[in-house]
């Protein structure tokens, strides 16, 4: 079943409107434990994916009469009389906490949760008719793998699931499944990203690993979904190009015919326009992901230039105005919507923008989560333009009309609020300005001082082509300033230079100072630079949040 | 005689080093008044220059006649034998102040000063050999003509100046006109412009005549020269085009072989780097023209693109790593070194820049302030790159490496000293920030309140193509923010958009308040927005002067 008859029979037959935005915020509201526990279903769940079929394939008559045969070897006798609601709260039993459950996640001492339930499956292991696909349910809750996996709905299942309880799931630890079956498939996550939400997931890449690479490897690349991963195969991915102009024109292209357009590399950093929104979250609450600095990675991009498919389209590059291109995901909403934005015809045409439409990332295949098996990438412009798991492309005299594209990623001055706020007349943002970090030391962390110096280290990005010419650090809010003088940057020349900097700072601090609070500046290419502080461009959304970096630290002697 | 040769000349016969910088520095120290009847000089002295010819072509010795002549008519006698100084002091005349002087400016009252003379010259002026030239020294210092036409510095003419002698100028009235003769040729120049320096001439336009017009009428463009004004013929002018690749290739076009490449016209402002350069002097003292906020304008430029003339000699645009293109014009320094700045090869060559070889301002021929008979104009970038009086493009491995290029138009954070400054570390400007300038009220006015709101006026700009795409007005130093509401831009697109923009803004006020301090803010279509303060953006040459334009204005309720 396509992703998407499984959402529409959701919505159909539960009558249930999965409000995502109201799970992101849910899931961020949680702890951060119990964010880290649940990224780690989405990790085993892609393994669960792969190995689904051989389930679905076994007839479940077989898989129940081995769980008879597990039954009778169970230390607690059920009757099969009895109507089991599995999970159910039980008084008579001991309360575990998730991360204590979370550490049975061996074949050795093997606890699952389902509902309230806590149960020690150790020696249920081996007479799992699926196989060893249940080890990747290792500490956690096997309700998301039910959700998808269904024919364990049955009293008989519940009963066996029984037998092996030990304990109650912790009240805060009990996380609402129910619309797990759309999240199962999600691919493998690396467990040193930090979760923002689970569903979508999105999570940032900690601070002083984003700086440990130039190229940030692809498992560490930080992760921002709408919604859940769709499921696609290269083998017969194709995508529509649609040119919207006197008559309708309709191309299309499989990933083997896109190669007959020249193939090219480019260096790029993309950045979520809301990366750094705790920091305006600060001045006032704003509605969004609460993002550190971890929204931004760089990486090589390798495909086809965006321009050259849509100059084989027959687009006209004279007749640009007023002309949009609208990129299509292949992911889906609630409503049955896919993803959309779109961007003006005129950018993406402009052969400094080098805009591609990427197969791979960093040498090799996209991984889903960044858009297997064909994404776009726009350099220079918020990631959102970037449209993972591409569909289709349309040039029409409209912008996207989609959700994200009306309703988002625009930007209002301080005072205007939700209320007053006229998206419809606000400019979508295509350009992202400049903006910087301090990776290292992070905020409250002790820093060894050296000859009477500290090192600091960061990066910095400018959007639409600019580059990052100077960053400057001042160690006495703003009374003097230390240039950066280790700095590692892409070869490209201005106007198309679209990878992040990292920079180190050697920076002088006094022989009786207990601390220091630092403050880092980058000047780009076009010499603008960071404003000081949010207050003055905080905006509803809290996004293009780019005022300069301050980080107070201890100093040890 | 050349300007060049002029120059050399001047050098070598008087061994005079003459210090450009400090005649403008000089000259800058004196009062507005005294700049303003400079200012008339260059005025009329353009006329003279025209006429020349009619004098150097006329016999010296029939002028004497003529002046003998008119020696019997007049009223004061000097005897032949005396050795006359003409202009010393004379303690029995009485005393004029340059203005009074300047009033004397028809035929009806004419009068002139020398050194420290004033002379009523009414009477001569039929007899005057030059005909009717004389009347370009009106109220004014004829020195400066003199010292062109030399023909005049004998004692038969001391003589006979001084019969019409009625008085002295006020010490601090009299100027040095010893280098005039480099400046005489100078051009007409509109009075309304404000002069920051006589010498090289440079003026801004006064604020409110500045938003009166998108397109600035071409006697109201602001003027920044670092040189005197080269005088050039349309008719015979040639550009040289080298390139500098393995061997030497070598290309001439006249202004009619221009015209073989496609004629195109950009509407783009053109600003000093160092506009607003007073407000950030008021942090701590810069180096350079105190330009208030009217070194910007904006004009729609005609001519062919330097690409198509670069790619029609052979420049491959696929090579162009570390390459650059140098600009030089006709103007000369006191060293006979031609000005010359230069941009990179790839900046030079990109589409989207759409950088002119230009021959046309506002659809007339440009002024010779502005280039006659040709110059580049560099859309988006400090103006300083739009070489006026254009003579040779080169492309090089190498930066232009004049003083211009190599010690100016760089920048520095607040705490680099002109002792610390490592200039050729420093990337020059190539590309301007986003800023933004209330021009109406200005600061001190009183401003009319009508329905509890004020009228704000002034202009936006950004460079390097982007676009404003908000200006945003703040009554109470932040706590609240207005967007200006009508908006003048032009139509190109983001990336292409080199127009500065016009904005108004009704700004609310209270019914009890006596005076206002508004902030002006703009953003760009990077999202790049101005830095509150100067502070952090403060630099020695005092360029980039980007921070939130304030005023203070009192309320006329």
């Amino acid at each position: 079943m396509s992703l998407r008859n499984l959402l529409i029979r959701t919505i159909h037959q539960k009558n249930t409107f999965i409000n995502f935005a109201s799970v992101a915020v849910r899931s961020n509201q949680n702890k951060h434990e119990h964010s880290e526990q649940r990224s780690k279903y989405y990790g085993k769940a892609v393994a669960a994916a792969a190995l689904g079929s051989v389930l679905i394939g076994s007839s479940i008559s077989e898989h129940m009469d081995k769980k008879k045969v597990s039954i009778s070897k169970h230390k607690t006798e059920t009757t099969s009389e009895q109507i089991v609601e599995a999970g159910a709260k039980r008084p008579d039993l001991p309360t575990y906490r998730a991360d204590e459950v979370s550490k049975h996640d061996t074949k050795a001492s093997f606890w699952v949760t389902y509902k309230h339930g806590v149960y020690d499956v150790t020696e249920f292991l081996p007479s799992h008719p699926g196989g060893e696909q249940i080890l990747n349910a290792a500490g956690l809750s096997i309700e998301p793998f039910w959700n998808v996996y269904g024919m364990h709905k049955t009293q008989e299942v519940y009963k066996l699931l029984e037998t092996y309880r030990i304990g109650n799931l912790h009240e805060d630890d009990v996380v609402d499944h129910t619309d797990d079956e759309l999240w199962v498939k999600e691919p493998f996550r690396d467990k040193r990203l930090i979760v923002k939400t689970a569903k979508p997931f999105n999570a940032e890449i900690p601070a002083k690993l984003q700086i440990e690479h130039f190229d940030t490897p692809n498992e560490l690349f930080y992760v921002r979904q709408h919604m859940p991963v769709p499921e696609l195969d290269a083998s017969d991915h194709r995508i529509r190009v649609l040119i919207k102009d006197e008559s309708t024109i309709i191309k299309e292209f499989t990933l083997q015919e896109l190669d007959q357009f020249e193939r090219h590399s480019i260096r790029a950093a993309l950045m979520c326009a809301g990366n750094r929104r705790s920091e305006m979250n600060k001045v006032k609450p704003v509605k969004g992901i609460s993002w550190a600095g971890g929204a931004i990675s760089n990486a090589v991009w390798s495909g086809v230039y965006l321009r050259d498919v849509l100059l084989s389209c027959g687009v006209d590059p004279e007749h640009t105005e007023g002309k949009h291109v609208i990129f299509t995901g292949s992911d889906i909403d609630a409503t049955g919507v896919n993803f959309s934005t779109s961007i003006p015809l005129d950018m993406a045409l402009n052969p400094n923008g080098r805009i591609l439409l990427a197969t791979q990332m960093n040498g090799v295949t996209l991984p889903a989560d960044h858009g297997y098996p064909l994404r776009v990438v726009v350099p220079g412009a918020p990631a959102v333009r970037s449209v993972k798991w591409l569909e289709s492309i349309t040039v029409s005299y409209e912008e996207s009309p989609s959700h994200w594209h009306q309703k988002d990623y625009r930007s209002f001055n301080p005072s205007k609020t939700w209320e007053t706020a006229d998206f419809p007349s606000a400019p979508p943002v295509y350009s992202l300005p400049v903006t910087s970090a301090i990776c290292d030391p992070q905020d409250g962390e002790r820093v060894p001082v050296r000859d009477g110096f500290i090192e600091v280290r960061g990066y910095a990005y400018s959007g639409g082509g600019a580059k990052i010419l100077r960053v400057d650090i001042s160690p006495d809010r703003g009374e003097s300033w230390v240039q950066a003088d280790r700095v590692v940057a892409d070869e490209a020349p201005h106007q198309k230079h679209y990878a992040w900097t990292l920079w180190t700072a050697r920076v002088p601090v006094s022989k009786d100072q207990k601390e220091v609070e630092l403050w880092a500046k980058a000047t780009d290419s076009n010499f603008n630079t960071q404003p000081e502080k949010f207050d003055d461009i905080w905006n509803i959304r809290g996004i293009l949040s780019n005022a300069y970096h301050k980080v107070t630290v201890k100093l040890q002697h």
